[in-house]
């Protein structure tokens, strides 16, 4: 199957930016790369006609994203079809139509005019309908990788889900099919006549970065800071 | 009128959550400052029915927020009632639905149980319609505050933007009237049952930070890094 992916999501009228079309990326890998540097994602629904959008986890497997929440959360009922939403409104299937987005910001750009200011940033936008994933081995997977995403390692380290926790969390699939990437480097670009403005222009780069970990207080002492923490 | 205003902002079905309850906040004073710690947002508006979410700038004015872009985008496009998508759908006012959401990541929280990982995070939820904003006089305010939200001061020390510019540019107004902010803090909650196992549990902080601006190659050299510059 892998073998025979095109190297490309084939763009279309959504994925297709009105703006800066020169930015725009579609190559499969470096969607990928995009996808799995981050976590941290904001999902888009519609309910009752009015846009809704909110941040969760994500993880990547593949061709797919994962999102997951509380059987009892919003998005998860209306993905199910359950009293709260009819899944894409007027569909009887489940699913819910979801727009999913990943942005690294990665500079502030002072350009000599207030017009040319910008930002480095990195983004992936995802648009599908979103499916309930029922098979016992596949939410295995999802959860998993929702642990692995923030902290890899992080799932073989901690005590798995029970029966009872596992039907209380709901994971949503949605495939990566209707993708594009966006992406701004490089300096400000000012207008010829500006250049020689005495105003201070450049890029002032975004860090994300972790702190030293705070143990719980509630914590045996002995145990030691694990490995796949003592990197960050 | 700020005199007579309430101090938090009254709870609308779209603004409680349907899960953590406990951890919304209507604060008025609680909600303007989380907004005001950051510079970016999600924003969520409905196309052809399905959701589309665009990172982009936000600047707070008083009870408003701001976006802006190229008269030339689609969600401004949209918000004008020009062709490319009407308002909200069916509605013939100038306006577009959105939902916009500001996310800040406090920490990493791991849990003695791959169940009870979670995140620390402060987020705040804005639902109503963006409007265009035409007054110039409102237009010079939400601009400047735009370039002013990522890097105080910096309005004052950039070459204003001209009537070519300004032509060029849509501002949309969102007031502050539907919103929540959701906070997590703290340590993990584990089970009881599960507090003697024997994995590291506590949280991660997680920060933004800023690295040594670049300037630009084609900069006056002699140009000194300004004062707005050097605390971050």
């Amino acid at each position: 199957m892998e073998s025979a992916m095109r190297d490309t999501y084939e763009p279309t009228d959504r994925t297709v930016p009105t703006r800066s079309k020169d930015r725009a990326v579609y190559d499969r890998e470096r969607v990928h790369a995009l996808l799995d540097e981050a976590y941290l994602c904001h999902l888009g629904f519609v309910r009752d006609g009015a846009p809704v959008v909110l941040p969760t986890l994500y993880a990547r497997v593949g061709e797919r994203v994962y999102v997951h929440g509380s059987t009892g959360s919003r998005p998860l009922r209306m993905a199910n079809g359950t009293p709260g939403g009819a899944a894409t409104e007027g569909g009887e299937e489940p699913g819910l139509a979801v727009c999913l987005t990943v942005t690294h910001l990665d500079g502030l750009v002072l350009a000599r005019s207030a017009f040319h200011h910008s930002m480095n940033y990195r983004s992936v936008v995802i648009h599908g309908t979103a499916h309930p994933v029922t098979d016992p081995e596949e939410r295995r997977i999802a959860l998993d990788a929702l642990v692995d995403a923030v902290i890899p390692g992080r799932s073989r380290d901690s005590r798995p889900a029970n029966p009872r926790e596992l039907a209380a969390t709901a994971v949503l699939g949605l495939d990566l099919a209707e993708v594009s990437a966006k992406v701004r480097t490089g300096p400000p670009v000012d207008e010829p006549e500006d250049m020689d403005l005495p105003y201070w222009a450049g890029v002032v780069p975004v860090v994300r970065s972790y702190g030293t970990p705070i143990p719980d207080d509630a914590m045996d002492p002995s145990i030691p800071l694990p490995e796949y923490l003592r990197d960050r």
